[in-house]
């Protein structure tokens, strides 16, 4: 049979031990049809061959040969199995695939919880309550003047424009309700829905925060401003691409890309929305507002708008002010006339979430100079106050979500999330998500274990593995040395859990990008350490990591630990205050715009600071007293000081 | 078998000649079965079993038995033949049904052209052209807000929104153009679409008009205002019922009704906007802007508002100020963010077609009294200048487009459009439409016919048939006195043409309510005949009518001729004038509220006005002097003068 028409044929593929089946074209890989099936396969870089995460069992022999992608990150032991790569293979006919667990998304632990920053309900919707006379022959005005009429008269509201909707329901539901009636009115302007009786008690809100990793929902009871009812989920975009780019990357290649990344984030919202429903026995059509907050690339993508740009440089968003768009536009199912508000993002890499963090900080107001650290793939720093606020956006990359991390993996349950290693007996303690056996290790654990490892000395300030020590959990692996954190009997993947050299590699980049952001903004307004007053590290990530372990391994300057605050989601705070309150609205139009971005690419020092912060905890010492104190004290501070790169501006 | 099991079985009917087939259920109407097949089958009062006009023959007899309706208006002679009302027989079972040619509703000759009254292009639609720089490192605004910043800089255009789909299409249009770019702006308001390139030259907007009986789309260049293109269709809500009241009564019976209503007249207007587009090459995406006219309940319909109440005393609107709604909330396939805008109606029984009329014939700023008759089974009637207008709606009925008449039919082929009767031979002239073979006689014979007859001494002026005239075509028939029109050899329906007695008192009712309405309003404004200084006669039915015979009959109040106009369809003028010009629409805003709606039914002297309206021309012989001069003349003028009625005020 020629190629030609096999390019036709559709197969039957089993993906187990779901037993999900599904039928795909000749030349299909893997991951789409894994995608298809709605199977859970983890795709970090999203399909481009690099993150090595898609990892399956293939039996029979219907597909293409092994690539170079997978010679590089597949281990021979792996290849002999049957291991491939679930992007770099093509299906050629009929066949069976196994996921392993390690390269199962699973259900990761999510941070709903924020900071409680109230707003005075003041919100967009408000309801008003009329009774009408009824038409005589001596008042034929239209059943819409007298509505208007009243409205006027009773609330002296003027200019009042009447929704298609509710002009449409306007005559039946006037004689249903013998013309006693509520008016649902956004913004003192528009008659969104109209309601028979006095209705004036129940509005809802619904807050949403979409994150790349997770979407948190809140609904609120927009008279009383109170959370009544909160959900989440994973991000149901992750199978087309674990971090932004690749979802970029993706959404870019087609109307049809864009219009499905959009569609699985309205899915997902909606899917939180009917649990919040199903507990509070709220109706879909009493909730007549929703904000919305993400970063620029997952506010785009909701919004249905091409990101392609947002990731070239010089990185501009499409739209920066504030969106307003009526639910039945995007399919939200609230009230299909109520009003999406998606606050308005600051720049390609300084999304709405971060006006949101803003807002919940209320560092825009505030006389002490504060620093924020939204903790993520990207991570965005702010320093600032009342009178100047500086952003910018560090690719701290995907390492503290496990990725590009050899036993790496999300904070879902089987994750090492806690390490203590004993600096004199080099004894691991480690504690996991849900107390099971491990899977591998999340960030948090990373960070500690890189810390606790400096302060046993099996790293040294450069962050190199110390080859002298003796000690079984310190041996030289495949790719070099490595240190074991959990012996194979202990987990769950019967492996050893190692950290290799190239681990402690991409946390050091990783907490470098962060520190060079934060170096960089305080240089920028020339302060100090000890002028920062307040920092608030904020995202899910930043809930779970002990801010000590980060501070010992250089992700932020040395301030004092008293000034540290954990403020969770603070990004869905911000999404909340701007449901209930109009002139919060005002507030982060105005953040949005008097938010100064850096572009850190464009820093005449930003070699000179990203050199600097790769050590650990930073190539000066004298920047960080306390940590080299501890040092000494352990007796671990180094023999020969790392050298220092000379910036053109000094600190 | 049982009832209960035969109600869900399905039959096949054949409707001959054409050979449509259709599958209905058990119990279904052979009506609702036509309108299933699309078949063209004539139902004037909607399904009522009022009219007679649905006539079919039906073979076999898997039908419910003859009813009380049939029984009355069908001959014995039909009913022997097979013939029934396709409202009153239910299907029973398979079977054949033949449509006779007088039962065809036929392609009815419509009136498209109307008075040209320009207004100066001035559209709500503007385009733009706009060259704008890339993002720079330097100039990293969002795309949306360079091209608003653009806008303003070369056109001083502050304060733009931007639509929602326009932002969608933002990014990649930039950059597949080049930077340059065309925005469509609404009301110096809303970019509603971008184009790539400068594209100004090219902007399309479609006025419609929604008659009852026909559909008439004009197609206009925005930019010079002119009428590109004209298509007319039947409104295709007529086999839903003939007249307003008929089509009110579905539409009220439940939504999916008021859907379909509107559904179908969207289509309609989407069929013709086809046809332009084909004729002229323009595409749908080039038209942005559409304006509406169409009586109070063919504008409700059109919006998919319920016209229920529209119907029952006291007659409100559900909204009287004009409309603005995207084509896409509606279906109408101009560019989906192209605006309707539909006029403003002036109450349940003036509507927009009114208001639009107002503005073509311009009455609205004339010093001249001004009288206008939009003549249809409701005819307005207007009467006033620059410093006040009144308007009133008379029950005219559907007796001028056939029904109700014997031998009545619409202004189809075949139909007998204009007659002359010699007074002393009693020889008949009629003329068909189309020079065919006569079906029947349309309205504007009618007119012909009773002025013909009154002359001829055929009838007296309380329009009794003179039963004492000798003469072959007046005789006595089945249903009393009636006058031969066309002998059975001349015409195609192999039966003799009449006019009976109660055709003529269909013809005085008719023509009665009308000259009530012109007579209660010059009343109302305590004014003469010789005050009235214009009369416009309007609508698709007095585009045809000899206005002199009208006037025997004392269809109207005799004023001089030399002051009648015919305007044909001057609302498609009216619309066409708002489509091109933004003022134009604040006119009929202000028209709308100024124009005082008289309800004549709640006038004290409405009965007395009404019986003397009901004599040819009027009982009161005195305010027709030309009309007895010419009876006096033909040896015609009565001898015995008609009673009168004394209204309590005195004209």
């Amino acid at each position: 049979m020629k190629w030609g028409y096999r390019f036709m044929e559709m197969f039957e593929l089993v993906f187990q031990p779901e037993g999900k089946r599904v039928k795909v074209a000749f030349g299909s890989t893997i991951l789409e049809a894994a995608k298809a099936a709605g199977v859970d396969l983890t795709s970090i870089c999203g399909g481009l061959g690099a993150c090595g995460k898609c990892k399956v069992i293939v039996e029979g022999k219907n597909v293409s040969p092994l690539t170079q992608a997978e010679r590089k990150l597949l281990l021979e032991a792996e290849i002999s199995l049957g291991y491939r790569l679930a992007c770099q293979t093509l299906v050629r006919g009929r066949m069976v695939i196994r996921v392993p667990e390690e390269s199962r998304t699973g259900k990761q632990r999510l941070q709903v919880e924020g900071i409680e920053t109230r707003a005075e309900p003041n919100p967009c919707i408000k309801k008003y309550f009329v009774m009408l006379t009824k038409p005589t022959l001596n008042d034929i005005r239209s059943d819409a003047d007298r509505l208007l009429d009243a409205l006027q008269a009773t609330y002296g509201l003027e200019g009042l424009k009447l929704g298609y909707e509710a002009l449409q329901r306007l005559p039946l539901l006037l004689r249903e309700s013998d013309w006693k009636i509520t008016a649902v009115i956004w913004k003192e302007n528009l008659v969104v829905d109209l309601e028979p009786g006095n209705t004036s008690a129940r509005a809802f809100g619904y807050a949403v925060d979409i994150g790349t990793t997770k979407i948190a929902g809140y609904l609120l009871d927009l008279n009383t401003g109170r959370v009544v009812a909160v959900d989440s989920l994973m991000n149901p975009q992750i199978p087309y691409g674990e971090d932004v780019i690749s979802r970029i990357t993706y959404a870019s290649s087609g109307f049809s890309e864009l219009s499905k990344l959009q569609q699985v984030v309205v899915d997902g919202i909606n899917q939180i929305l009917k649990v919040l429903l199903e507990k509070t026995g709220v109706k879909r059509w009493e909730i007549y507002e929703m904000t919305v907050v993400g970063n620029t690339a997952m506010h785009h993508l909701f919004l249905g708008i091409n990101p392609k740009y947002v990731a070239l440089a010089p990185y501009p968003p499409v739209v920066k002010s504030g969106v307003n768009i009526k639910a039945k536009e995007i399919g939200v199912d609230i009230n299909p006339n109520g009003n999406i508000y998606a606050l308005p993002v600051i720049g390609g890499f300084i999304g709405a979430d971060t006006v949101a963090v803003i807002l919940a900080t209320e560092i825009y107001k505030r006389k002490d100079l504060c620093m924020v650290l939204d903790i993520g793939t990207n991570t965005e720093v702010v320093l600032g106050n009342e009178s100047m606020i500086l952003a910018c956006s560090c690719a701290s990359g995907p390492a503290f979500e496990g990725a590009h991390i050899k036993h790496g993996m999300r904070a879902a349950a089987g994750a090492i999330e806690k390490v203590k290693i004993d600096p004199y007996t080099l004894e691991v303690q480690y504690w996991t998500i849900d107390g099971v056996k491990p899977f591998g290790i999340c960030g948090s654990a990373m960070v500690d274990a890189v810390a606790e490892m400096l302060k046993a000395g099996i790293i040294d300030v450069s962050g190199m593995l110390n080859k002298d020590i003796n000690s079984p959990r310190l041996r030289h692996g495949e790719n070099g040395v490595e240190f074991v954190l959990a012996w194979k009997d202990e987990t769950a993947i019967e492996k050893d859990i190692i950290i290799t050299q190239r681990d402690i590699r991409e946390i050091q980049l990783a907490k470098a990008a962060i520190h060079t952001g934060c170096a960089t903004l305080m240089k920028k307004m020339n302060k100090g350490e000890a002028d920062v007053d307040l920092v608030f590290i904020a995202g899910a990530f930043g809930s779970y990591i002990n801010p000590e372990n980060a501070r010992i391994i250089g992700m932020y300057p040395e301030i004092a630990l008293d000034k540290v605050r954990i403020v969770g989601n603070a990004a869905g705070t911000g999404a909340r205050m701007t449901l209930i309150s109009k002139s919060m609205r005002d507030v982060a139009e105005e953040v949005s715009r008097r938010v100064k971005y850096v572009e850190l690419g464009a820093e005449p020092d930003f070699q000179a600071e990203f050199f600097n912060s790769q050590f650990i905890p930073y190539a000066d010492l004298t920047r960080y007293p306390e940590t080299s104190c501890l040092l000494k004290n352990l007796g671990k501070y180094p023999k020969k000081l790392p050298p220092i790169f000379d910036s053109k501006i000094n600190r």
